[in-house]
C-alpha cells in the first residue's frame, strides 16, 4: 500500500510520502516513493508513485534517462529541458504510457496490474510552484485553488482532516502539520502505510529554500503531534455537549 | 452508497445507519438500513445492511416472514423463537445464503453484485447485548472488547476517530458523540452516505429503555456537533507546535 499528498497553496507547494511496499502482509519493504526528478538552478521537480513498484521504478527511469524524441532523430526528450511544468506533466504522461504498454503484456497474463498514479510537483524557471496528478492512462488535471490538495494511494483515512482544515491560505507550517495528522490518521488505520515519511516543502517565494527531509519511525516531534492531537480530540469530544435525547451516562 | 456503525460497550449497545441509497450520482433516494427484526417483552434485534437494496431488503423480508424449516415438516424458523443472539446470527446468516443463492443466477449476467453484509445487534433473555458482522458468505464475527465496533459500507473515512476515541469502556452519551463524528467525516467526503441518520442505543442495564431515533437533515444538535467539532479541530491544530525543521510561516 502507499499513502501520497501533495498540497499547492498561496504559500507554496507540500508533497509527502510513506516508503512502505508490500507484497502481502508477511513481505514488507521500504522504498523511496517521493522522488527528485530535476534539480537545477532553474527548475525543481518533483514526483511521489502510487502502484507497483516494478512500474514505477520504471518510469522513474524512464524519465531519468530521458524519452526517444517522436522522429527517433532529435535526441531524448528529458525533464531537464521542459520549459513549464505543463509540458513536463505531458512527458510524465508519456513515460506512464511508454511503460505500461511494454510491460502488460507481460504481467497481464499473471493477472498484475500496472496500474500506476503519480503527484508531480515543482517549479520551472520563474513559473509559480504547480501540481499535477498523473492518472494511469498517461491523462493528466492541475491542483486549482477550491480543492487545493491530490491524494494516491490509500486515500480516505487521511482525508477528513484535510476537508475540514485546509484551504489555499493555509500558512506551511499548519499544512506541514495538517499532512502529518492526516499521515498520522491513515498508518494508525493501515499497515500497509508506515514511516518513514520523506517530506518536500517549496516556498512559492523563490528566493527561499525547497526543504526536503526524511521523517523517521522514531522522530520526537511526529510522537510528539501523534500523542497531542489524541489529547486533543479526546478533549474536544467531551467539551461538545452530549445529545440531549440521552440521559446522562 | 452506505455507512453503518455499531459499537459494542462495557455500557451497552449502539448502531447507527445512514438512509441514503444511489444508482449513480443522479439517481438518490432515501430508504431506511437500520430496521428493527424483533421487538418483543424478551427480545430486541436490530440489523443494520449494506448491498444492493433489492438484495437486503429480500434478506429482511425473508427474517420478517420466517425461513422455512430444515425438513420441512416443522414450519417455520424465526427471530421471534431464536433461543440466543448466536442462533439468530445463524438463521441472518442462513437468510443471506438463500437470498443470494436465489438472486444469482438472474443478476449475474447483468454483473449485478448481490454481495451483502449486515450488522446484526440485540438482546434475546437475559443475555448482555451482543453484535454480530455478518459477511456476504453467511458467515460472521462476533464484536469483543478489544476491537468495540464493526463497519460495513463506506468504513475508512470514519474510522480514524474512532481508533483514537473508542475503547469498550466509553460511556454511550461519548461513544453516541464519536459515532456522530465518524458519520460527520464520512458525509463530508462521500456524497453517497447522507443524513437522515438512523440510531439505536441499548442500555446493558435492561431496566432502561431502547431508544430509538432518526437524525434529520436539519437536526439541531447534529449541526452544533459538526460545527464544534471542526473550531476544535482547528484550535487543537494551532495548538501543537509548528515542525522545528521549518521556518515560521
Amino acid at each position: 500500500m502507499t499513502y501520497c499528498l501533495g498540497m499547492l497553496l498561496d504559500a507554496g507547494l507540500v508533497m509527502m510520502a510513506d516508503t512502505r511496499t508490500n507484497a502481502g502482509v508477511d513481505n514488507f519493504s521500504c522504498y523511496r516513493k517521493l522522488h527528485t526528478l530535476a534539480e537545477a538552478p532553474d527548475r525543481q521537480i518533483f514526483a511521489c508513485t502510487s502502484g507497483s513498484l516494478s512500474v514505477t521504478q520504471s518510469v522513474i527511469g524512464l524519465l531519468n534517462e530521458g524519452l526517444p524524441s517522436h522522429d527517433g532523430t532529435d535526441g531524448i526528450r528529458h525533464l531537464d529541458s521542459v520549459p513549464t511544468m505543463f509540458r513536463a506533466a505531458h512527458l510524465v504522461g508519456e513515460a506512464v504510457q511508454v511503460v505500461r504498454n511494454a510491460m502488460d503484456p507481460a504481467l497481464a497474463p499473471h493477472d498484475i496490474s500496472t496500474s500506476v498514479s503519480l503527484l508531480l510537483g515543482g517549479r520551472v524557471g520563474t513559473e509559480a510552484p504547480r501540481l499535477f496528478l498523473i492518472y494511469s492512462a498517461g491523462n493528466f488535471i492541475e491542483c486549482q485553488p477550491e480543492s487545493p490538495f491530490f491524494q494516491i494511494g490509500e486515500t480516505k483515512y487521511g482525508r477528513p482532516i484535510l476537508d475540514r482544515g485546509l484551504n489555499c491560505m493555509t500558512p506551511l507550517p499548519l499544512a506541514v502539520k495538517l499532512a502529518f495528522l492526516s499521515f498520522d490518521s491513515t498508518m494508525r488505520s493501515n499497515l500497509g502505510v508506515a514511516r518513514p515519511i520523506d517530506l518536500m516543502v517549496m516556498p512559492k517565494d523563490n528566493r527561499q529554500p525547497v526543504l526536503t527531509r526524511r521523517i523517521q519511525p522514531d522522530d520526537t516531534y511526529f510522537n510528539e503531534l501523534s500523542l497531542e492531537w489524541a489529547k486533543a480530540l479526546a478533549k474536544a469530544a467531551l467539551t461538545i455537549p452530549n445529545p440531549p435525547f440521552l440521559p446522562e451516562g
